[in-house]
């Protein structure tokens, strides 16, 4: 089925292709700017740092259904190996295997492509086997860390976690943004906190990934309008799933990382964020969040922390 | 052989075992407060930020010699796949394979031992395969982010890199630190550049791994006595390679991570960060170096960024 | 709970130990000959081929209760890549990540221990994470090819599959053996069919898993008193699950590997077999099941075939 | 550069395509008929077994050359881990990732593909990342079973191994074929014997990469006059390499897989059996090598073992 008109005109609208040359690959990352990095420095008061990434592990939150996407297998290639002989230095080392979407993570902009496109007009045939994403990979993104705010979405709603078919509106970020007492602005780092993770962290990880809530189509706009660096929230679909419209899948990853060229942020854990935000009643920090450089990568692991 | 006099005469120097409790498992780690983060985040100047990681390739930094610790095999799982039937968005997603030390990595203070023992008296044997390390495990570090200091001894020797037999002595590290103009202190995280990474720039990874500059058995007690929190440099081995008295094998690592309990980082890139410190004519910056939190990890790693 | 005096009892009777020599590493593989395998090459007589493996494919019979025995995953390095240039011959590649039991595959003699021991007496920690299973690996098995008998214990109960909680006994393997129209003797690989996998094919792994019919204790006697050289079934784990005495785990598998040294085989898929040995009215044949020698390998997966 | 017309004329003489229907997906595996089996076992006159796959280890042939194909990685999961408690039955487990055609192999027909087809054919584009080989994957092979020739050239040329630079022409098959005392007759798999692999044996794996013997551009025409149902051999590139004409790299692939449907072996130890052949006098034998099923696989490991 062909993507409606609906999705073309929000498309249009959001469009970044070419907003930083012709040969841009790092989309609304280049809002980051060294001024906004000296602001967000500016954010931490208190020092506390709140890590945002969920543990690596085999019981991952990965259920089998993307098929690739393994949850991190740890393996073991030396324990305690006394190397240079009996009563020297012993070493342990070991090796993962995991898909590079499969825990918290950042979608790079070669993750998704429509009609035979993908961000700032490349052509998705230039993903292969052989080299990954040739172009646009993970690797080229700068080192994302900049202003962060959380839009406690859940909070605003006065519930500890939104329900499965929640979808996220422009009117909910806006009251979540009042709430957090702060306008958000170029560059910045908006986290979107739906609560669906407790889910995965009560230990039903069938439940966290369906249904979920999650951003709905009218919202890329919103970002758009404000000229966010990146988005993340703590779902593992990112976007309302199963989706609004019917057999319109995947519209909100379309329109961030194609149309805007705007990296994602999936399975985040907004938890200890939401409550160290509410304590010390502010919803903005230092958010340091790079991308492990995977070359050709389409997205990779991350390990977040957030410095209030 | 057994470990020599010497190298327990040091041992019981810079001793932390008790220091932060009978349960600790971070080490050097909790020396990072919250004083020590704000004021860390007082060092950004100019915003402008500087990566440290190596790009994650096939062709990384392993040559083979150690077994198991395998450069990571970036592989792919679905390319421009229209999931959901033809004309819609269309996802690639991919996987990777990784020694969890093969590239700019944390080693974790389960990565040595020595007579049966791991930091804060642990026994060795708490590593399995079945768990990786059960205690020490690199998931349990806080999020490391502090006060970077380069100590570019290469520099202070006027030399782009330090010959391959050079070990660096506390001598060295004073020289770097007055060429740096601040006092090393507690908490801080020390980058200690050797240049030695330019081998593996050049496209020559052997010369790269041997012989190597490194940090000398004299040093530990330098970073003891300044209560740093980590150190990292950009060599593949971290000490001096081979080692200076001969038939003792790793005795830094041994002192850093199983006497002090201090995470060590090695492959580094400090080369840019070097160029951007002399233009700024500053040595001190924002460090950001959150460890990917592997269950069980003996290493993990890591895209550190210095923040200026 | 140390294991109970009859186990220590049955051990007695099946220990193969110093049998074969004191650097023995096959154990009842000694006991296929050049006249076993001659006699074998004897039983084709019509030529029919039947594959035993299950297809490896990440939707395997691994229900991830087993930490780290993963099913394959399949993943792409290259795809019809004209590496030469444009126009020239193209290429794919592919690579797998995947527990060495994970799928159709012989146990190896270093799979299990006991009390310390592996089978020959050999101790238990010679097998590290740095070197495996550094002697009775399975890279040191003889190629398996003898004489295949198939017991078909579910169509002597006259039903297609055995109920979950059936522990198969030495009455029935008598049972299996006269309708099989055979004596089972020395050099014989012995594949015993419960039924149990079509609830794998049946798409219902779980099923599969648990509760599972299976071998009981008191079967290992009737392999040994025969001189059986391997012995492999169509279920997940081997023996029967749960155990017929509470707290006994997998003492089949002791007695099997560690007492008497013969490989076991699980998950081999024995209904197409079942059914062409019903066809010809033979229930024995030429079986080759050779193991992929991984080097230190507790395991290994194995493509069986008979030839009838 | 395209293709030249020499190759054109040879691939239309070789042609299978629709010989076996337009379905057919295991080309000349056809020619192995019950007949030709039942034939193959009666070749069994010793009963001896001589194992011809290479140990499977990370310090295995691949010298890194060729992105993707890695050697086996080995890794443990579980070491004698007493999962049941202390005193039970300990288990240990390991899992593996490796090049699908990193050690011993059969290129399977999805292995390469020109002019956009594969064998029979098939559209190039059905190889996915997301399925692999959505047709000709190697799971589709019957099993490879059938009677062995050992075409042993190097010592029809009385040397151990062949110079780097030899390309085998036909005339070097019929010395072999006559010295084998045998015709290459239809179904046959013809093992063929350069002596390259002693490089790897001897321990440079790089010598035995490059440049290597192999089956000239002349030899799809005799395997395809005689009806042979595959051909392996002891190099790692199966054709000579770097190749008789510039720039036409990989011809024989093109020829033997597209063309003819015909499935290659390559890095196969043909040095037990060649001493086993000429001791007994003997260069015909049972041969069992059935590809392990990685569904969608361009190749697959296998294990083989001739039967004298």
């Amino acid at each position: 089925m062909p993507l409606p008109q609906e999705f073309h005109d929000i498309a249009e609208r959001v469009n970044n292709w070419g907003r930083w040359g012709p040969d841009d690959e790092i989309g609304t990352l280049n809002l980051i700017t060294e001024q906004v990095v000296r602001e967000a420095a500016g954010c931490v008061r208190s020092g506390r740092r709140v890590p945002l990434a969920l543990p690596l592990r085999q019981d991952g939150v990965q259920t089998g259904v993307i098929p690739g996407r393994v949850n991190p297998l740890h393996t073991m290639t030396a324990i305690n190996q006394e190397i240079f002989g009996p009563g020297t230095v012993a070493t342990t080392d070991d090796a993962v295997t995991m898909g590079l979407q499969a825990a918290t993570h950042w979608d790079g902009l070669a993750h998704v492509s429509h009609s035979g496109r993908l961000y700032n007009n490349r052509p998705a045939d230039s993903v292969t086997a052989h080299h990954g994403a040739s172009c646009l990979g993970v690797e080229k993104a700068t080192p994302i860390v900049s202003r962060g705010v959380l839009l406690d979405v859940a909070r605003a709603h006065r519930t500890g976690q939104l329900p499965g078919g929640h979808a996220i509106t422009p009117e909910d970020l806006d009251a979540a943004e009042e709430q957090a007492g702060t306008a958000v602005r170029a560059g910045d780092i908006v986290l979107v906190r739906t609560g669906q993770l407790r889910h995965y962290l009560a230990g039903d990880r069938h439940a966290y990934a369906f249904p979920s809530p999650g951003l709905s189509l009218r919202t890329p706009e919103w970002f758009h309008a404000r000229d966010v660096a990146a988005v993340a929230n703590d779902t593992l679909t990112f976007e309302i799933f199963p989706p609004e419209i019917e057999n319109l899948w995947m519209p909100v990853h379309a329109l961030d990382l194609v149309e805007m060229g705007m990296p994602q942020g999936q399975n985040w854990n907004l938890e200890e964020l939401a409550t160290a935000c509410a304590q010390a009643g502010r919803w903005t920090f230092l958010l340091s969040a790079v991308a492990e450089p995977f070359v050709g990568g389409s997205g990779a692991p991350v390990a977040p922390v957030a410095i209030l």
